[in-house]
């Protein structure tokens, strides 16, 4: 990576980011796949699915792909995919901390199969306990502008609302309420699910979200590391953007070319 | 520049540029600010409005600007713009020709003082004549499918759809019109007009566009070098990303994290 | 009215009503034209800010609105708007129980003051306590599909996501979430602020809302009664299409003429 | 049909019409279903498609079809959809006229066979021509505004420029350039193709256009008469809000309830 078009860096919980651009590690067809592509791509924070069911079961349940996880370059986040209610996802937290992984997590609770939408209530209840323990908690939430302000009375580090329903390429459908979370945040906005092309994390990024989470668009894409680039490019150029100021819309057109310029 | 994420080069009339962001002249607060920024989003065309009048009345009219448009690094393309009709716009063109500059011309004719739309029909009119007379035509128009159709069929070498009105920074507010330009072009389809922040940019490449023509968003910044950069970048990720191939929207949520990955 | 073009009625919890347009009382210039603007527009269910203060201090404290709002016409819907969490909102919904008015209540619990977003998790709360006592209970929520399952899980009568902020006009920004809501609703879903078109209306109930919610565009239009009327028109004709269903969009154009029909 | 909402009469070229949904013949299962729905819908103009070729080879050619328009409910106006070229379209105009009808036109060509998209060229050239043989020339087009203006000044009686591609039931996605061609119109403008729920009728008739036309939403109902009297109320009260104005879109919420109204 050459050096960055953005000047301000990601600060979570204390702790400074290489990139805005945050990557989820499941669907790529291989770990090495993933490895390379995280790499390549420059991240600095990268989410691991915690199993629901037999989580001390195995004698080096990491094994498989923390190896490929390089914590020199990466904080790993938990996250509890799977959970159903709160309960579930903290017992996920805690047996993470028990392996091993640092003490953040994202929070993911959705018990609705179709879409992965998460749960307001149960989501709130789990970042009480959790912040209460001491982890740095960054919840997936639905674009809700209220909860969003609760998540952040309680102490989370972030709010995650999404752009739209994981996997679904659908980018910035909520972008309404997004505007209105971004302008009432007091802790880092990362934009989380929905994200499928380079132009909708630019978006995001222009509209003043702090980070954007990315997974499916680029765990699938036919060349995972030349994607995961594309996107980090994407977030550079759409953040310095946002440092920089974006001119406003205007109804009317404004000519470029005063016509006095050239030839006169 | 870091090497581009993207591959296909853009090429027109059979000269191959360096980027597909193309980028107009008008605004800039100063010509050393105009130079700065054109060699640091790594351009290699760059438009120029020809002026109305008093065409020859200097001893040496492109002093003041040509000297900072290093001929070694772009195709500086004159535009007709502030012409009213075909005639004017024709005019303009042999004028500049017998300046010295290149037989290209980004024609331009916009009656409408309010939003700078193109004429149709003077487009059309000029393009015809400019064709015959062995120039390389780059017509300016509104997002009209049957219009860019006709305009290759009497030779154009590209064609250049509008996405807002002139300065609006608006975006692809044509986007339907433009997704069938793009569609049944046989030439390069360059977005021109309206495109006021990287993620237009990065959208107008995704959705195949061969190009994209910025002025405003990055002349008027106040960073006019690092807003370029911005948009090469966006250009640049959109492009990697068309060319990669982005996956389809689709109704449902597909969960990213098999849940079987870890701790399993 | 003439007679109406969609056949199905609208009901909630076992009572029906004569239109799907639901309308808010605040904001009308005086109680004698909302008295006209409630008739004209046909509606069977309006609703009633409750104060927050004071509900007992005045002898006679329905005098002043409830007046004109005829019982024989209209099911009067107490909302609880200005309480700020749930233990404000069950005990202004008793009050209201106490003072005579139907066991109904449109929970709205906002506790921010900028855009008026509802609060999911007292909103919860709130309603499982009312639900509880017998309450037939409709809520006021954020367009979140998660939130609206719940509610009907603890047995409320409706839910009503909203559009957009309340008093904006700006109509379905949550088009998205609405959609999975309702898909996956078992009571009906009545669309609830930002409704500011008939355009609004119309597409709600071609999207297969249950009902919409109107106040602010009526209640200030320069003829509310002639607005009401162009509200209820829309709604009607919204909900026509949607039970006789409307034709898929499509990428291509199909000719409307056959080009046989006609002086062949 | 009960007394309409909207107040101003739709005029063109002099004649007044009962209602601003104008419809087309083509696509419905039977001229007896047609005919019910023209009445239902309570319309004043209707178009109706020259064949392109044999337009003398009958004894009685409008037998089929205009037996079922009847004269005196309706302007029949005959459309020259599939002519290819101006030269065609004159051609059908000139033996519509001589077989009876009236010398009214809706001027449509459109090479484009997958989008039937209207030629900007040809449709100026013809409407030059029939303009200056007198006749009442209702242009169907892309939405262009600088043509738009052109055929106003040679004559035409009305702009149709269109909403999305015909039978697309997509609506309204030129929406930025239709607004600017009704701000810059000195003749009614009429919305003509893509128009495929009552939400988008409405919508268009918001943003103040003069007229809709409407066909395949229409004709491939389940029950067209019914579906036109949708359209017919939707046009109706999207043109009743437009002439009481509606209001301004805000980025903040109001609130609706004063919180002293009630209980107080």
């Amino acid at each position: 990576m050459s050096q960055p078009l953005s000047n301000e860096p990601l600060i979570i919980a204390g702790r400074e980011f290489p990139s805005r651009l945050l990557v989820g590690t499941g669907k790529f067809s291989s770990n090495e796949q993933m490895r390379d592509s995280l790499r390549a791509c420059g991240t600095g924070l990268v989410t691991v699915a915690l199993k629901r069911a037999n989580l001390s079961s195995k004698a080096d349940p990491f094994a498989d792909i923390l190896d490929f996880l390089e914590p020199e370059r990466y904080l790993v986040l938990p996250n509890t995919a799977g959970a159903m209610n709160a309960e579930e996802a903290v017992r996920l937290a805690r047996l993470a901390l028990a392996a091993g992984l640092p003490q953040w997590v994202k929070l993911e609770i959705h018990p609705d199969p179709n879409y992965l939408l998460p749960d307001p209530i149960e989501t709130l209840k789990a970042a009480e306990i959790l912040v209460k323990e001491g982890w740095t908690v960054m919840p997936y939430i639905n674009a809700d502008p209220v909860l969003a302000l609760r998540l952040q009375d309680v102490g989370c580090a972030t709010v995650m609302p999404l752009g739209s329903p994981i996997g679904s390429n659908r980018g910035l459908e909520t972008r309404a309420q997004l505007e209105i979370i971004i302008e009432q945040a007091r802790v880092p906005v990362v934009i989380d699910a929905g994200i499928g092309a380079p132009s909708h994390a630019a978006a995001a990024m222009e509209m003043g979200a702090d980070a954007v989470l990315v997974n499916t668009a680029i765990a699938v894409a036919s060349d995972p590391s030349l994607m995961g680039r594309a996107f980090a490019a994407a977030v550079d150029a759409g953040r310095a953007a946002y440092e920089l100021g974006l001119g406003a819309q205007s109804r009317k057109a404004e000519a470029t070319s005063p016509l006095t310029a050239f030839l006169g």
